[in-house]
């Protein structure tokens, strides 16, 4: 079994690329929820939904979330009726979370909900919210507290970030089933996404951490920096909120407690001795994921190293 | 001023004709929310909306609900995902209902969300609400009690009513402005709706019937039944469980102690005296409105009488 901790968009696109080396059935996904919120009047869980989207082949590549040939009906609507709207939802994602919500209002727990709408998009990989307790990403500025998703999307990360908290951490616990996937896995990794609000989010839920520590199965990751510069997403932003560095090494760090091995980037190679001083392996490789046979060959590198790190 | 009870469908095309022969603005609607309902995670009211979206010049007569030309793919996803979907709303006329919703979690009244909502489509008549109370028609059945819209819609009026009754109508008081409106109104009209669950429900909220009773105005109502048959919508529904008979004579009856005119199809004349023994002054003319003159020359009958009934 190989467990995988996951973010947004590029632990999506690392997982359709590992359901090409490894049957599905034998991959947990443990998701990052602290960047679900409450909009609409729905339950948004936008992490959980990109990973369900993107196995279930029909993410929307080219916006870089929903689904693919969704229609936008309901937010013409809102922005024609009441405010500005700052966060798009197409009109079917919109329709999967009021399914989710009407769920959870009911008392469906967050991980049999997820498991519902991932069996409806026909994902056959074992997906888990880190945890079924509400939090959400805080993160501080200036101006006050913003939610992540202000953050991120309203103000596409563009204000001074001066701390990054997790709402509710204190009362969350690890969803059912996540503790023991990591105990009993054979493999966990670490796909590459946002080392402070995606990785850094599920670390953060009590037990989480110290399952990475004590399990039997090497633990791996894969950078989400290359040359540090941004080409996943926003994957840089935030880590100096951290005191982190923005490069792989950055990363490295944040994870050196509980990390085996740690696949980098060919532009990052001249980083791979400091890693290693870490007391962690390296592979370097090419991490750029244009294709999913661009990134059924990194995780096949990653797993591969895996592999070597158990023997 | 005109004050208008209302409905749905019957009394919103009643509506249209009038605000071809009276300036809208001197129109006061007070509308039924007896069949609201919370559905989908948002709150719909289906009465006051037909009302603003037939004013507004986009309801969809075809479906007889709704707004015209709207889209429906949130229901086509719900289906798809979820449940049986028995409650149709099209994708523009849900976000009506979401905006609404959020109105009224942030708490603003059902009066002041009306309002902002008729001002959306630019409807120019006065749109009150009943009670800005929660209330909803409950119709009992041999299996059980049922939402009105259940039992309208789901069921199509086809399971057997015994009994029908106003959830929270003990806590609800009228909307502000109702009562007044009544009081200093011209003319009060009673619009062709259901007896029993459209002008019956606002009957019900404490003080409306004695304002009726204590108005100088004189109150007209347009008879909802023609002939004792089915002719709009289904307005002889539910009348049995009063104890009515089905036709005009049977709905005079029921509003007798407040009513002054009522205005009676040619195909009811031979009612007339029937009604006259009951106090009120009929007016026969030609009911149905199969087009927008039809509703016209309907409301100029209408208000004639009530004018001749001031004088």
């Amino acid at each position: 079994m190989i467990v995988v901790l996951a973010g947004g968009v590029g632990a999506a696109r690392f997982l359709r690329g590992a359901v090409r080396v490894v049957p599905p059935e034998e991959i947990t996904v443990i998701g990052n929820t602290g960047d679900d919120i409450d909009i609409y009047g729905v339950h948004v869980s936008p992490d959980l939904d990109i990973v369900t989207y993107m196995l279930g082949g029909v993410f929307d590549e080219q916006r870089g979330f929903g689904l693919i040939g969704d229609s936008h009906v309901a937010m013409d609507q809102l922005a024609a009726l009441s405010e500005e709207i700052w966060f798009a939802l197409g009109d079917r994602d919109l329709e999967v979370c009021r399914v989710r919500t009407a769920w959870l209002t009911a008392g469906v727990t967050p991980s049999e909900s997820a498991a519902r709408i991932a069996a409806r998009f026909d994902v056959r990989v074992r997906l888990l919210p880190m945890t079924d307790d509400r939090v959400h990403t805080v993160i501080e500025t200036d101006d006050g507290p913003l939610h992540f998703q202000e953050y991120w999307v309203k103000h596409r990360a563009a204000v001074a970030a001066t701390a990054v908290r997790l709402h509710g951490v204190e009362d969350a616990r690890p969803a059912p089933g996540v503790l023991d996937a990591i105990a009993d896995a054979d493999v966990v990794l670490l796909a590459p996404s946002n080392p402070v609000v995606s990785i850094g989010t599920i670390l953060q839920i009590t037990g989480i951490r110290d399952a990475l520590r004590a399990t039997r199965a090497p633990v791996v990751a894969v950078s989400p920096i290359v040359g540090g510069r941004v080409v996943r997403g926003m994957a840089d932003k935030l880590l100096p909120v951290t005191g982190a560095e923005v490069s792989a090494r950055g990363v490295a760090g944040l994870y050196a407690d509980f990390l085996d091995g740690f696949v980098i980037d060919e532009a990052d190679e001249h980083l791979a001795h400091a890693i290693e001083e870490l007391g962690i392996t390296v592979e370097v490789t090419q991490t750029m994921m244009h294709t999913p046979e661009d990134a059924a060959a990194l995780a096949k590198r990653t797993i591969d190293l895996a592999e070597r790190l158990r023997a």
